[in-house]
Parts: C-alpha cells; structure tokens; sequence
C-alpha cells in the first residue's frame, strides 16, 4: 500500500501552483518555496520518501498497462530557461523510477523535415503510451516561446497555436493521459551565477554555450511570451503550474508532488489475473 | 577522476565470460560466480561503488557526444530465457546513469509492420546516438531463438540471419558503437522458483504468463539454439558474453563491469571549451 504523502507540506501544492485567472508571473518570487517551510536537509528526506512512493504507482500503472487494464499515462511538460534546472529534474525526479515506465523526449531545433510538417507533428510521435510517465524536455511550448520572441513563424500562425495546443491536450487528456505542465522559474541573477558556475568548472564548459548570454538581453520578452503562454493555454483540462526555481531542492520536490498527484488522480491498483493461480502452480510444479 | 575500478574482482570478467572457441553453454554453471568470491553484501557495496563510475562515464560520453566531440556509444543486448533477471539489470545496473544518457529499446513480438520488412529494420531504428547507452531488451538474436526454436521462418531464412547479424552488427562497431552482448544464463530450477514466486504474490500476478509455462517445454530446444547463435554470431568485433545469472547479484555486478569496460575502452574525457572562457565570463558579468 501506499501511504498519503508523508511530506511536510503546508498547504495543496498543486493549488499554490496552478496558473488560474489573473496570474501575473511577474509576481512569483523565484526564491519563494510556497507551501513548504522546512529546510533543505529535510527536503532531501521528502524526496527520497516520494521517491518509494512514486516508484510504486509506476510500476503499478505499468503492470495495468501491460494486461490492458488502462489506458492511463503521465505527461510532464518541462519548460524554463536555460539552466533553470530541467536537467535536474529529470535525473533526481524522474531518474528514481525503472527507467522501463519512462517515456524521454527531448525537443531539441526543429530539423528540416520537422519544420516541413505542422509543429505539432514531432510532438505527437512522442507521447507517452499508457502504462508510463512520458516526459517532454522542451515542447510544443518552444514554438509559442522562442517563436514568439524571435519571431520564428508569422504573428498569425503563432496565434492560431494556442489555440491548436488546447484542442491537442484535450485530446491527449481525453485518452487518458495526465498533462502535468511545468515551468521551472529562476531569476536573472541565479541564472548568471549558474552561467558563471559552468564557466569557472572545466567540466562543466560543456554546458555552457555563448548564446545562452544574448538570451539573457531578451529576458523581458521571453517573460512576457511565457506570461501569454499562461494566460492562453493554461486550461481545466492541462493546467500551468509555475515552480519557483532558485531553490533547486524546492523545485524537484514541488514537481515530485505533482507527479504523485497525478498518479494519484489515476489510482492504478495491481492487476487481479487473468488465469487461474491454483492450476497454474500445478502446471508450474509438473514442467 | 575516475579511479580504476576498485571492485574484488578475482580475475578478468570479460575474459572469464567471453564466449570463445569451443565454448559449451552446457558447461556453464549458472549458480557459479566467475572471477568473484565475495558474498552479497559485499557485491551490492561494489555494485553502489560502479553506480558512480559508470555514472561520471557515462556523463562524460554525453557532453563528448554534445560538441560532436565523438561518435561513440554503448549498445547492451540482453538475451535471456524468462524470469532470467534482464529487467532487474535494466532497473539496478542501467538506472543508476541518467536516464538522459540512456536509449532503451523492448523487442516485442512483431508487429504485422515489421514483419513485412526484413527483421534487422525495426532493430535499426533504435540503434544508440553517438553519447548514449543504448540497451536492447531482447533483439534481433529473436529471430535466430524463438525463430528457430518455434520455426518461425523457413531454415535457409534463420541461416541467411547469422551472417546478416555479423554484417550487421560490424557495421556498428565500425561506426564507433561498443556492442556488448550479454546473455543471462538461468537454470531451469531457478526459473520455476522464481515462476513460483510470482505466481505467490498478487503483486507479480501481472509479470506471469502461462505459455511460460509451455515454453519451459522447450528449454533444451532454446539451449541449443543459444549454442548456435554462440558459434555463429561471437565475434572478434562483437563477442558474447554468457552471465551466469541464477544469483542476481553477481549477474548485475558483471553486466555492469563489462559496461564500465566498454566505457575504459572509449575512455572520454570532458570537452575542451570551443569558446573563450575569459571573454564569456566579462560578457556574462556585463549581462
């Protein structure tokens, strides 16, 4: 059995995240750690205690998935910007789970033969089956982010995506899939020093590329395309949740959270068998 | 640094379990631990101690890869009679990298797709990147076992496979792919235990199958169909390796010693900056 979360929250997660009417993301503090006031040391406990947990609901829905019993999968859509911790999120996180009931894409420029199709055609082909916790590093999302802010596609075809992501999710939703949508929020100055931190390691210069400065100029604007995004896209069935980001520790524990709820709001339970248990062990005893 | 491994390994495991001239399947103890006289308790320290080697390698390989620094990869391919522990080595051994830096691969039955087209088609798709770990959960090495064993294909198609297989396979390691392969060899004493076992617990209900059952039939017959695809398909260039697995413990311990010395053998190194670190570190300072 899986016990309720044992973690020390203060308040519904979920809710102190959730994007509803008249969010301004100019007002979440990334430094903040809404409804959680323990430390660091006891967050690290939390997270190896939602890690069993998580774990458990995994490889239950995995096991449902494998008999036909559901149709049910997680989708966690990661969206941030550069070194705000994606990264972090899907080793610490998503990294405690078999690796079999997960489900990585990772969206990187669009190819030629990408960008030929609709901006969605990528994306579809990799959404998670049921039976496990898809993750998207980058998604959809880019082409009304970047693509807004760099002015990739025309005003108008940027419109019409918001409205084309909706009626997608709402079809992943409505074939059984969890949207779980999260960006990880950091600073200006926590990014400058994490930019300086790779700079100053010699095995991180990997991480670092000097484009990730000229995009710093463009903060404002990518702030305001995501405070569109939000405002655009964050509906009943897929809802946006904004995770404070400087605290590394919070943010992979708040998105843990979600993920369990999500798991949660599926219930998966072992599946009962299919074949008689008493004749098979018979069967079993005499090959 | 990585130190050398630190393991108590009692001789060359690769070496020990390479499949080489005159090699019998038949003489192959699978409760026996070749190279290693310690107990269970020590190997899980070990295991823990190779998690972080296999770990900083594999990190390594990535930010290579990430600069286009490399062309190399890892393919695992496991091959193994039911219940032989393929999906523990995938939890345990496999699971301890970063999940970014893996590319997992199950081989199913075929669909009516990929049997339209020849078997190596479906299998070439799922080859690793340069960077990653790539692993095969069952293979192509399918349609030389079940395929012969259930006379799936006509015997001159099964015979045409082992060559295809070695060109194949060549043609990987040609281009900068380790292809490591791993068979976990369990006795059929431990597989009825192990049966058994999920048939005791509701909670492994769902991991049993009857036609297991009607395949334990068939072990000789699958015996001797590993024997030939030993004869047939260990290379200089991409030699098996037979694990023996009736304790798990040792056989994840050894499929991980022969991925650290595929990752020994490519030895990669962190990237040199392509960018000016002095002059990034004032632009992002100025930033």
């Amino acid at each position: 059995m899986i016990a309720k979360s044992q973690h020390h929250w203060t308040g519904d997660v979920a809710d102190l995240l959730r994007v509803g009417d008249g969010f301004r993301l100019a007002d979440v503090d990334p430094r903040s750690t809404p409804g959680y006031d323990k430390d660091k040391v006891r967050a690290a406990e939390d997270l190896g205690t939602g890690a069993l947990q998580l774990d458990e609901y995994q490889e239950r829905l995995f096991a449902e998935s494998r008999v036909d019993a559901t149709d049910a999968s997680v989708l966690l859509v990661l969206q941030a910007m550069d070194s705000a911790g994606k990264g972090g999120i899907i080793r610490h996180v998503v990294g405690s789970v078999d690796p079999q009931g997960v489900s990585l894409a990772a969206f990187k420029k669009p190819t030629p033969e990408e960008l030929a199709h609709d901006f969605l055609w990528r994306i579809e082909q990799r959404v998670p089956e049921p039976g496990l916790i898809g993750v998207f590093d980058r998604s959809h999302y880019e082409d009304v982010l970047i693509g807004r802010v760099r002015e990739l596609a025309p005003a108008a075809e940027i419109e019409r995506r918001y409205g084309a992501i909706n009626e997608f999710e709402k079809r992943l939703v409505d074939g059984g899939t969890r949207v779980v949508k999260v960006m990880l929020h950091i600073s200006p100055d926590e990014q400058k020093r994490r930019l300086g931190e790779r700079l100053d390691r010699p095995d991180k210069h990997w991480k670092y590329n000097p484009g990730d400065v000229d995009e710093r100029e463009l903060w404002p604007a990518y702030m305001a395309a995501y405070q569109t995004v939000f405002e655009r896209t964050s509906t009943t069935w897929a809802p946006w949740h904004v995770v404070p980001a400087d605290r590394k520790w919070y943010a992979r524990l708040a998105v843990q959270h979600l993920l369990l709820e999500a798991l949660e709001d599926i219930d998966p339970k072992w599946p009962v068998a299919t074949f008689d248990v008493a004749a098979e062990k018979a069967r079993l005893a005499a090959s």
